[in-house]
């Protein structure tokens, strides 16, 4: 599988005569090779090209690690006291491409002094942007990826589960947030895929808001925002509950945001342009009076990355295919009165669509 | 005190004859505005002068927060639809500095996408590196980084003490780890300075073990290694102890490692070559015969950043100076008994060193 990902890499650079492609984050080396790595601040990197065999630079310390994931191409490893570049420039001589035109980096992750030292090594190539390939090869998810995203998904729900069953009264946000990530951990999972959210009442009306140790009381909203990763995939789930009682205007905030999620979950389906989910999701909170509370776009694409393409705005003219995956989140945020948000993760079918987490969505009221 | 920072910064441009600095990374920001955010894929940043006033660009709803951390020059801000690099152009044309020769960035931290960006609003200047500068001036902490430092490094004994009041027979280190997360979570703490490490029986023989559901049992050694994020500032401490019964090899690499920690330490006092600290330490586990299993340095400084300046490596030449902070951290790793390490935090004091850690050190055997 990774051999056909790197061979539609080696097909784009023959389509845009780009001689190489140097990958260098931890996703996309992940992507191409099955090697997932934070080397920190050391050199790692996959060099693609479109007329010699690729090669893999890392840590020495890493060299059984990458093998063992499962790339077969040569890997070069250096230790410490070695300058790595100095390999890199050696490997590039040895198949004869030093005097490369065009050269792919990925751009908007390459640290400015790494692109200073590709381009002494290769003084005559321009250096254009890999990303675009990148996030192309990734937004259709095969079906081992969707094995995992549906396992992280199911992860994702157990973490709501307990969310729930901690609430009481007085118990603070941190206090519930600990909890989860705890039995989370408990089932073997190292790294939640970003800072898990636990707001209770007007906190839950602060999109970014930050988790503190305030106690819970009656009337709250109790917003949770969290996912877990599980093989290098990632999940995000978000659901709003009541505590004790709600008022009717609560009420009808939440009932417009979940009215808002099933239809754009309802117009998922090969075919539909992406940013008419966002129009029809925003078309019910507009309709219902909230439109200026849902500043936010309705979701993203999900996979190695939380946030990957698709984007899930109403500007996105790209249409959904089999395959793809991506969060709904539609919400409304009242200062005064808090937060909804409902949040599921959708994988397009080849009909239609199925949604991965499955937490109930009917509005609870936590007695 | 930002202030200050800012005229040191400015200073150095002076000295350099270097026009301007953009200082863009999260923890470089904080470091001279106060201001701590991850903005994640949009724009922020610092331009300082050498000859005009600085201005801060950021996302438009994070200007307010900005402004509250205390920076005090012009703050910009924009929206999502607008095009960042227009404003940052705009304002440098208002400071009429657009023809300026030389511009410092940070080099190792920004993206080669925004390189270019700043290139084409500059298109005479040279980009210069601001790693050097940044990195001289967080090397040497006030009292009020020390302040904080010192109660990250009092949560970071907490941690260790829950870890070890969770050991019992057949716990698994994610149980353990994920206890130790509980209480700190529960006392506010929002996220741990890098992934919490807890290691029974062989695999606390590898540097870079990952936690998994082993089962601890009798004989194992147990190594702990976290720190706390606290008010934008890390601890590191790592702690080994046996559980039930020690062999007598275990008890003479656990002396071993103890003995280099303390003499290493004994040395810390302005003046000493940091280099020497290193050398110290290997030479106490090189007589013990160990020499081969102490792969890596013997510390790393800390402050904003978990692994920033000073290197603890034989090959640093630089002194210790007061108010310095850094680790202490040998470490005996055999693949086939296990591996032992002991870490605390140091800061350079007038006429020695304080330890900010103080969980004990001495050979605990857990029954």
């Amino acid at each position: 599988m990774k051999k056909e990902r790197l061979q539609k890499l080696g097909d784009w650079l023959n389509e845009q005569n780009t001689d190489a492609a140097f990958i260098s984050s931890t996703e996309n080396i992940f992507y191409l090779t099955n090697f997932y790595t934070d080397p920190h601040e050391r050199l790692m990197g996959l060099f693609v090209f479109k007329e010699a065999e690729p090669f893999f630079i890392c840590p020495g310390m890493e060299v059984s690690q990458a093998r063992d994931a499962g790339f077969e191409g040569e890997i070069i490893g250096y230790a410490d006291h070695e300058d790595p570049w100095e390999k890199v420039k050696t490997a590039i001589h040895k198949r004869g491409r030093q005097n490369m035109k065009q050269a792919a980096v990925e751009k908007e992750l390459l640290p400015f002094s790494r692109a200073e030292e590709i381009q002494k090594i290769l003084p005559d190539a321009a250096l254009v942007s890999a990303e675009e390939i990148m996030n192309e090869l990734r937004l259709v998810k095969d079906e081992k990826e969707l094995a995992v995203l549906k396992q992280a998904a199911e992860l994702a729900d157990y973490g709501v589960e307990i969310g729930v069953q901690s609430l009481k009264e007085g118990v603070s946000e941190m206090d519930v947030l600990a909890r989860i990530e705890y039995e989370l951990k408990r089932k073997g999972i190292r790294e939640m895929s970003f800072s898990t959210m636990v707001l209770f009442g007007k906190k839950s009306g602060q999109p970014h808001g930050n988790p503190g140790l305030a106690a819970l009381k009656e009337g709250d909203f109790v917003l949770f925002d969290m996912g877990v990763v599980l093989d290098g995939y990632c999940s995000d789930i978000t659901r709003t509950l009541a505590y004790k009682s709600v008022s009717s205007e609560q009420r009808k905030i939440y009932q417009t945001v979940l009215d808002a999620q099933l239809q754009a979950l309802d117009a998922s389906r090969p075919g539909t342009r992406i940013g008419d989910l966002d129009q029809i999701a925003r078309d019910v909170i507009t309709n219902a009076g909230y439109g200026e509370y849902f500043p936010h776009r309705l979701g993203h694409g999900l996979g190695i990355s939380v946030h990957e393409y698709p984007s899930i705005s109403h500007t996105s003219n790209g249409v959904l295919k089999e395959g793809m995956v991506y969060t709904i989140e539609p919400g409304i945020y009242v200062p005064e009165i808090g937060g909804v948000r409902i949040e599921d993760d959708v994988c397009i079918t080849k009909d239609g669509h199925e949604t991965l987490t499955k937490f109930p969505k009917d509005l609870q009221i936590i007695q």
